[in-house]
């Protein structure tokens, strides 16, 4: 039996004495990446590498559902934002600014990626953007970091054709090239809003979805009614193709401004289809109801969407922050609402984009997050430096500081 | 000439090198807790101490204009909320709470006052309770903290009724004696929906505030119509009583659901009141709106309101985070934006709540946060921790950790 402080990256082969939710202190065994056991005193015999949790509260990794890891300004100086306040003035100045400043896509996902990494999230979920002015440039930078960073973080790339997809001749073609040279899924954009033609895009969306044979994940802002029809249209195309527990709506902010006989009939459909909503979140704007969503059955997860870019100069890498804003945003305060906001960026984010193999069961994957706190309530609010994450059964973070990756 | 680094909670006499807001690197000399000159360059002949700002962003001591310092569990273990949702619910839990718990007021403001000096704010204004249950028992905590702490925090506070001012016989003259034992704000709740009479009991809060020549702050959570209605009950009185530029509704969430002629009305009384609005900027409940309160005139500044207590898991002392969310909540992304959302937690809540002698020019008392930013807003959304905080012209944090006060 041997007790050796791993070096960097090392694999971990038992954690012991760490706190699950209901308070218990137990052991993990790991190995070959994965959880082996989960319990009271487990043998020491076998460990080569052992890891004192010190009765610090074990958490899965987090689950980042909605970034741009292409966008991001981290560690960069500070971006002055004097953007004007319309969709279409962001998106401009995004292109625009994009090149004439030299931001290159694969430094800069690296440096988020490598942020969330050190935070305790071991799954990202991130769209990227396809356009005519770029090409798959933002691609191949984002493909280079997933590679890079491929033992330790699980990426799904989302090809999102962030200045629309009937506006710019040429984009579904990129799309196309986006699916065949590696994106995971294929990303939409207001239909109606921003293509102006809603039925003609999500036909063609669903299109280059099933052509490879991809799901689909779409930038839903259209508001109230505008929203709702697209929605409808969309949900149409789900059933008829068969893409069912293949699609995910992001935003949604219609869900939040409707009649609630009218959400509550989507609701139900988004619910038969299964269809997964992503939020934010955002304070601003109306939001799905996590409550009624929670009632029909409808998936309801987080994300940040952009952090620190063109378009906003919030969001964080921790994702115990947006755990604590998703709450904030829906009015919880008990402990066991708070846990409900969790859910949101671990284990049904997991669920709704499809990350096998989740969780702190035996034969998930060792994705694990060790934090000082009482509860998981107190570490949503304080959200302290991660004491320790393992990554795929590899110490990737100590003592909040990321291990040489 | 000597260059010494300071011991714990020493005068400092001269800064060199900060960033002020629009670029410029200047010196800071403080005396007798004031600033005595801010500019490029200054001599360093008579400066006995000096501290090295290194580059750093320059912010004035920041202001918590509305918090419940005894009411805190900060740094005790995790309280478990098992609350039900109704304001009587919270009001009934915590002083049952209270009482059996043995929760100390003193104990605790003082801890939660400290880490509020640890992060940079100098000023706070805290709201304690009076209720015949506990008599002035808080209050004597919250003085006591007062007075530990009066070299480097100023702070304000408000004899606030939490259960009721007129269900509970006696509760008037607890009150009375608070103004008397120091407290310099008289506080009130719901005058509808807690008291039941709002006319008697806002007439009974006015009566006491005069006869002390103190001025009010209210919390007022009444929503949309009802609250509309008992703040212009209210208006009525500081108009005929003469108490113009010395009332704060703290809340006021009516004014974020009224049709915008009826809101546009109020707003219209409060600026010719003078009559300032507190916002927390909760993420779920209606809150007055910035824009509209700007265009009229009228004083809205911002606060956590209780941090960690019984009423909620949320809250911090760091200001910078109260500043962030109110740029969240109002959807503020541009840098001059986020300016304002700082504003309400500096210069405008020290406004609202008449601390003197506030802000960065010479003259003002030398409350001073230095941080590693780039920009305001990088400040915000980073919220790295303090490089140094001064208060009345003394270090009393120093790399995020408070020296020995
Ligand atoms: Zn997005
Ligand atoms: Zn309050």
């Amino acid at each position: 039996m041997t007790k050796t402080a791993p070096p960097a990256a090392t694999p971990v082969s038992l954690i012991t004495n760490v706190r699950v939710a209901d308070g218990r202190h137990v052991d993990v065994a790991i190995a070959d990446g994965r959880i082996a056991a989960l319990g009271a005193a487990l043998p020491r015999q076998d460990a080569v590498r052992i890891e004192d949790g010190a009765g610090a509260l074990l958490l899965p990794g987090f689950v980042e559902g909605h970034t741009h890891l292409d966008k991001t300004n981290w560690g960069l100086p500070w971006y002055r934002n004097e953007v004007g306040a319309r969709l279409t003035d962001r998106i401009e100045n995004e292109r625009h600014w994009r090149a004439r400043s030299g931001h290159d896509a694969g430094t800069q996902s690296l440096a988020l990626a490598r942020a969330f990494v050190q935070m305790g999230t071991t799954r990202v979920r991130t769209h990227v953007d396809i356009d005519t002015d770029a090409g798959l440039r933002h691609l191949d930078g984002v493909l280079a970091t997933r590679d890079t960073l491929r033992d330790v973080l699980e990426m799904q790339i989302v090809a999102f054709p962030q200045s629309g997809l009937l506006g710019r001749p040429g984009t579904a073609e990129l799309l196309d090239r986006a699916l065949a040279a590696g994106a995971d899924v294929l990303g939409a954009l207001d239909p109606a809003l921003i293509d102006g033609d809603p039925v003609k895009s999500l036909d063609l969306s669903f299109e280059i979805a099933q052509r490879h044979g991809k799901p689909i994940d779409i930038h839903l802002h259209e508001p109230g009614e505008v929203g709702a029809f697209t929605l409808g249209l969309l949900l149409d195309r789900v059933a008829a193709l068969g893409m069912q527990g293949q699609v995910v709506v992001s935003h949604a902010f219609c869900l939040g401004a409707l009649p609630e006989r009218e959400r509550d009939a989507l609701l139900e459909r988004l619910a038969a289809l299964r269809v997964a909503l992503l939020t934010t979140a955002p304070a601003a704007v109306p939001v799905p109801p996590l409550a009624a969503c929670r009632e029909h059955g409808v998936t309801l997860f987080g994300g940040n969407d952009g952090i620190r870019d063109t378009w906003t100069p919030y969001g964080s890498p921790d994702m115990l922050e947006r755990a604590m804003l998703i709450a904030m945003r829906y009015g919880l305060r008990r402990d066991d609402d708070l846990a409900l906001a969790f859910d949101c960026v671990s284990s049904v984010a997991a669920h709704a984009c499809g990350f096998a193999d989740y969780g702190l069961q035996p034969g998930a994957r060792a994705d694990l997050v060790l934090v000082d706190a009482d509860t998981l309530a107190h570490a949503i609010v304080a959200r302290p430096p991660r004491r320790l994450v393992v990554s795929n059964g590899r110490v990737v973070a100590r003592d909040g500081v990321l291990v040489d990756l």
